[in-house]
């Protein structure tokens, strides 16, 4: 029984972003998808371009004609950077909520943004009403937004497990290292280059981006504010030969004595009424598969008092919890509906 | 809102097949899962024993415990072959449906059974009023049953795609081959064997039990049953490296001139109503990816005129269509639920 | 100790065919790679194009300056089907023995050639010379040939199983089947589509081109020459999640009665003197991983006396046996050296 | 041509590390396996048990039997921790070389060993004699050893990247933080846990053993041997979904400033003579691909002069260099073999 709707836009439906938000969508209970677009396969029906939704009869569009419709009350972005802040202005004018799944409202300073993407901002005025949304962290600030900046899947992972420490004022926001393990599909359904083909990226490890990758600036921005002094990490990323998922382990120097059963209390603070947040025991240790499909994150800690070291790890889809999940969850907060409606599902295990 | 709630025991739940029930049954409106059961975590909470079911209250109890509890009116069987025909009389006896998802069933000659199975059957008196649970094709009986053997992988994904072309007497029963690629999870989560390690099937394949597989006698029961006149069939299996889905290739020779087109309007007339079989068309062929964590079947064929055969090309997820998502579909179909509910999700596409 | 050096020009050098060339070439003791080509690199050391073989001296070459020098005796052309045919008449004509990898010389009859490639053939008049080399089918021709055409990697598995029953008059040329299992470095080092990417292909599998594959005509070449009658069959092939491997499984009818162990002792006899190709008891099947990174290929079949069929079951790499590694033992046979030389490793397993 | 040969045994041929070495010295120009062990198939040929070794003459024996013999120079031990420490002491006596591929003489501390291995040293007076196993740094050592103590997988691939850099002092031996992405096979051929299944592994990473892998002692002797002061590490082994290989990625933080080109110039001067490690530029970063099936290395460094900390990335075949490989050069620094034979070949890629 949907009562109380909600239409929805999905600009780029056809990418992996596109094809789970309609995933997900398709639980809630109170969403209706309305309009999706494409530039490559406008005027196409939506389960021509992509077989697998057999059974939608939703047509594609541009992503201009879907904006000129006015038929729905919440956008979702999920087109390549720099085009969402093209298209947002228009749809928060005339009252739409805009979740945007890109890079474009993440950075508060635009000549970070610039140097990191390479793009000039298109609409910075922007920039101080965007929430960036991590429901467990931010979820006040997110309750009253009405353009979302739906965070990078790399960040979400490190900020689950970092943000309380910082808060706590448990660990240095100096000597933070993060060290990320990310399934292919965070790369997109992208043909532009030999290493993400089976052949190449199967039974294969590739570190990348060693110290210049974009969620850096994001990473460091979240965890300056969770600490309240400057951040700076040393972030590296993976690409290992799996689909979905990402295992962020992350190393900090304890600024006091600390033990690992106090760090998980802090964890089960902070997450105690968050139910996609699982904060894992001292004997237990997480597992990508465990979130595989969902919007699900794990996560736990080991503090090393040889080291005076604690090793943080924390798992998530990058497809969910890291990107459509978490944009759903977003959406669930802002328009008052169960933050679990459409996401009430476990792992697709094994 | 759940309203007409039907209350469910998993005999068998930290399985593959337990868990994928526990996965759809917690998208389902009108079920609740009461008792759940594990010889080997008995008196564990669920959540303990699967770690990726986090938030589920549930404890497991022995399968007699379960047995012996009455507050339920569905008795889903995935145990090991043997079992449930041990445990279904008393179930049946006091009005409870019981879908096992093992062979205990699937047979109507004892003799084939013992053969195939190395075991007696246990309640013999009860396979005249076991319903083979395949609803696209005995919807009819599976709505009047109350003991449903829910099919083989295998026979699932073949009988889909074969079914339809015997009834219509289009092949001939003597000449049939079916060529299966599986993923690993049909063999359970088992330690017996090297051959499931990752890796020894990781960049391999193997075919296996050549012309011997219990899968062979199943497919011909039925596809005698479809055809009219008795059925002999090639079966070869293949352990491929991945983990969920089915491929099944078979090819048939066509008794009589006919056109691609004809073969597919066939499939799309049998399967008209069915909300989870997807007839594609003649420009596309079917992917096991398309299948993944959800009850869908897509299936397609083509017609050589030059070597007069068909072949059929047909994919479902071994632990949704042919098996945990079939079995709630059953269920559906015998406590007059809509046929989708708590199936009606697309696959976990990439 | 390298003595009756052969010197050797690979055109092709960066794709999968030409570092596999590379690799076996390496551990030849009687060959010396002395020129390598690449459009895309030429002027580049191999070595910084192909970063894993750090230590080669090579300087890539345009394909054209590669034939223009005259400092070796063997040419392997692992190029784009279309550009031996336009090579290979200058290569021979200075005495060049030229082992082609791609399709430009398998098939006899050039308007099947040009229906199946779309492709025009500018050296027609080399076809009668050319040796199709399967060297354990034909040896003889291949010693005294100077143009081979080095078969497609699913004719290989397929011939191997198959021509030596239609030859021993075993089966019946009209009714065979190849159901072959490939991994994706077939479709080379592409990035033309999104189907072979990592989050594509992995835990998926189709099938493809079916009735229409270009290997369809000529494995039926081959299949009548070796049973001396025509053959026509129905072949699939399906590309499954790894990244090396094929595994052909192949029915055909039985023309008398015939039990598994006379099929097997053609086999043997068949393969007596062939190090390679290595045929399997009736207790044991093979797997693709038998055979990765090797020129090995193992094989069994299994007769059915219920429904008078035999399944060949065959296994090798696409790019050792299948490709690379067939054509140096070509090389090897016709210039003398021993059959193993540069191919005397074992599978690189797991 | 096979002169000065060395005849050999392996004692557990028929695990991953047997079986590497069997296919590194088949391709050995001066090796010759004449004995080889397995309780479990003893007296069984061993290409019955190993089917893909077919061609090969030997028979299995037991260890005892084969220890019993006097016809091999070099005894490689391949078997599970504890059982090599009892039988050196006879093999050495006899002049025999013995390299163990087991844990049993890597730490020089009995007590370490007993902590971290739960076993009782059984030969502690052979530990002063025992040589650790990395040519590339203890080269000389290794040429006047007997007893080779063969370096753990993630120890080759931490060490190869770090010890040059404590040598040189340029970091602090305490701040030292080291990330490893394992393949599966580092498991062995073992049925013992369901989690190296291919259904519970891939696409899936975990953690494990935080702070108290077996091989972090053996890192912090080697390292404090390095730095010439203790070093303390945290060591975080990550299992991912891939058979070979290993990706170490290391933190650590800088004594003084220094720049990549500084630091690349260290690893090129320490592995100026080294066949096996290839220092990658500041443009390239290193695949474990680029290893497979090879007894290479590849390695760089990046110098992050905003957070003062070096990042090290480094990759093995964890059964080729990381195990089986590196034994063989071993043996042939020590037989006076050049150390490339039997492993000059290049990665299987793709």
């Amino acid at each position: 029984m949907k009562t109380a709707q909600v239409r929805i836009a999905i600009l780029g439906a056809t990418g992996y972003g596109g094809m789970e938000l309609l995933r997900y969508l398709r639980l809630h209970p109170a969403a209706t998808v309305a309009a999706v677009s494409s530039e490559a396969s406008a005027g196409q029906p939506l389960a021509a371009a992509i077989p697998h939704l057999a059974g939608t009869e939703l047509i594609l569009q541009s992503a201009a004609d879907v904006v000129a419709r006015d038929d729905y009350q919440v956008a979702f972005c999920a087109l390549p950077n720099g085009q969402a802040m093209r298209l947002a202005p228009a749809l928060l004018e005339r009252g739409c909520t805009v979740i945007d799944l890109s890079a474009d409202f993440r950075l508060k300073d635009v000549g970070v943004f610039s140097q990191f993407y390479q793009l000039e901002h298109a609409a910075p005025q922007l920039l101080p009403q965007a929430v960036y949304g991590i429901p467990e962290l931010y979820r006040e600030q997110i309750a009253a937004a009405r353009l979302i900046a739906n965070p990078g899947c790399f960040p979400t992972s490190a900020l689950l497990a970092l943000a309380p420490l910082l808060r706590a004022g448990l660990i240095d926001p100096q000597g933070i290292i993060v060290d990320s393990k990310t399934g292919v599909s965070g790369a997109g359904r992208t043909v532009k280059d030999t290493m993400y083909l089976l052949s190449e990226a199967n039974e294969d490890v590739m570190g990348y981006k060693i110290g210049t990758h974009r969620h850096t600036p994001e990473m460091e921005q979240q965890l300056t504010e969770a600490g309240g002094s400057e951040a700076v990490i040393t972030f590296v990323p993976h690409l290992i030969p799996m689909t979905r998922g990402i295992y962020t382990t992350a190393y900090a120097e304890l600024r006091r004595d600390f033990a690992t059963a106090d760090l998980l209390e802090i964890y089960r603070q902070t997450y105690a009424g968050s139910p996609f947040v699982h904060v894992l025991d001292e004997k237990t240790l997480p597992h990508t598969k465990w979130c595989a499909g969902s919007n699900r994150a794990f996560l736990t800690a080991r503090v090393d008092p040889r080291t005076h070291r604690v090793t943080t790890l924390s798992v998530i889809d990058n497809l969910g919890k890291g990107m459509a999940g978490q944009a759903v969850q977003n959406m669930n907060i802002i328009h008052g509906f169960p933050e679990t409606d459409g996401l009430d599902c476990t792992a697709v295990y094994p």
